[in-house]
């Protein structure tokens, strides 16, 4: 049988990061693997240029989007594994046209988000950041203001059950909180299952210690985090978002937090990089931090994913993140 | 059955820290509790006024020692469960002599340190502490010397199998890093068990992206990792002290830590607190906290594993955590 050919569209610059070498040697059971021969991801001319045998693709951040043009430059083209939180901007009407098979490796990714996550509430709760600042003028642990609390038994606010916030409520597991669950896809059964109680936005943000934001950025979840809102949260709690900007409306959040009500940690913002002169850049109780919440330097565990699906789309095995054109609605 | 009488010796300034009301419930079902009426721990005449009559009692921070005084006092004295990281201070040759049964909730007071540990080697890797104060600065994630790393599949030293470091390995679990551990009291083929490969101090050094500390403060560790070992560490290692500053010889660290060697959080120092000159509060590759990766505002595992002891040491079972005197060697 003839090993399909899987063209590997992403920039060797960034192969370490993406491809670890157990990545390279599964390819190479069950494909033919041709590379793009430049550092950078391919632009259109060099998309159109690499695919015309590929049976498969594998995309990534920066790779041209999969438009008409590209389509008919792609006569063989099976199966796409996009390696990136959102496939969206990279398919079109071409694509979705000519029945090609879409895996998204973005659940890889979405581990990493919420480790950070997880990170951002252990430390938040015992207020390393504020402690460490306290400690660098001059301070002890006298200062009542930032008592360290732990995240142990706490009520924890999930707003969104995408891929990351379930791995985040996995991660909680041994840290025994009480986990709060926003999501209007979600039942009460599903989310009982996920080991979360299921509540109306509103009186997640009236009992959550921490909230954590988990939600896609769209024209329904735009703003959710509005002043009213903002002003349910309780005095002293901790708000994490690692998903996206435009969920908060930012003046609001800036008023909260200049009258000190609670700390936020921020890797995103509206717009990004938040504006020079931004508070959220100077206020203490914010820790605002370049959109690193994903992974940075070694991705590949999305690599070895994409692979994976690759590998099963081809023995005539079902792909387990298969997306389809329908999904777009909810997913980010 | 007569129930057993246990006096609680804590201040009851602390009740709601150390005992949950599941706590109170079990202690209700098997025993008479008497308080020490105060919202301090006891003294040495308050613990003698109170436990004439105590078969058992729980102990802590703050509470007077258990000398030949106190244990003339207490007749009829069985068991101490304590609630805290070292009990040595609060047991004597009298006590020791009596047979009274010794066991202690650091288990439980260890989940806290191993879980504030984790938190510190997530958000250390992330760098969230110098890329929120590049974003305080006015910067973006333009830094290369900053770049936002993973915990995922590095490789952590751990040093000091004790409970702690223990559950540090297992918190560690859905990182999938390579765990090395240094202890000198643990075969290879029980860190094996622990899922980590046994080395000795000065290959963990050279080998690991991560150094935590979690080894007891005694002659054996003094200085531990001492200028030569610090040497052997990592350009760009992340360095984690949650255990004893004493390990670690400080002017050497400073040393190491002036010139960017590496990053450092640093929940213990010697002495604490810092000096109110010393580099460690300016440095910015060095995060100092001031003692808190314990439970600081919950430690209700504690008085829930305390009072199960005891619960288990009335009906004839064994208890879980028991200490001996020949263990003080080893434990801090």
């Amino acid at each position: 049988m003839t090993k399909p050919t899987i063209a590997i569209t992403i920039g060797q610059a960034y192969y370490p990061r993406m491809f670890s070498q157990a990545a390279w040697d599964a390819l190479d059971t069950f494909a033919n693997v041709i590379h793009h021969e430049g550092p950078e991801p391919t632009n259109k001319d060099e998309l159109i240029a690499l695919i015309p045998e590929a049976d498969a693709i594998i995309t990534s951040w920066g790779v041209a989007q999969l438009d008409a043009d590209v389509m008919a430059a792609a006569p063989r083209l099976q199966a796409m594994a996009h390696m990136g939180s959102s496939v969206k901007r990279f398919v079109s009407d071409a694509f979705w046209a000519r029945g090609v098979q879409l895996t998204s490796a973005g659940i890889a990714l979405a581990r990493h988000v919420a480790e950070t996550t997880l990170g951002l509430m252990i430390v938040g709760q015992k207020r390393i950041w504020p402690l460490g600042q306290l400690m660098r003028e001059g301070g002890w642990r006298d200062d009542e203001k930032w008592e360290s609390r732990e995240l142990f038994r706490k009520q924890v606010g999930i707003i969104g059950a995408s891929n990351i916030g379930r791995y985040v409520i996995r991660l909680l597991e041994p840290f025994e909180v009480t986990v709060l669950l926003y999501d209007p896809f979600v039942s009460e059964a599903q989310a009982a299952e996920l080991g979360a109680t299921k509540l109306e936005l509103d009186d997640l943000l009236r009992r959550a210690d921490i909230v954590s934001l988990h939600a896609p950025s769209n024209a329904q979840t735009h703003h959710m985090l509005n002043a009213a809102r903002l002003k349910l949260m309780k005095d002293d709690a901790l708000l994490i978002n690692t998903a996206r900007g435009t969920l908060i409306e930012e003046p609001a959040l800036v008023e909260e937090l200049s009258n000190g009500r609670f700390f936020a940690f921020l890797d995103v913002t509206d717009p990004e990089p938040t504006a020079a002169d931004s508070p959220l850049r100077s206020l203490p109780n914010v820790v605002v931090t370049p959109h690193i919440a994903g992974c940075i330097e070694n991705c590949n565990r999305m690599g070895e994913l994409a692979v994976e699906e690759l590998r099963r789309f081809f023995a005539g095995e079902t792909a387990v993140y298969q997306i389809t054109r329908e999904m777009f609605e909810r997913i980010a």
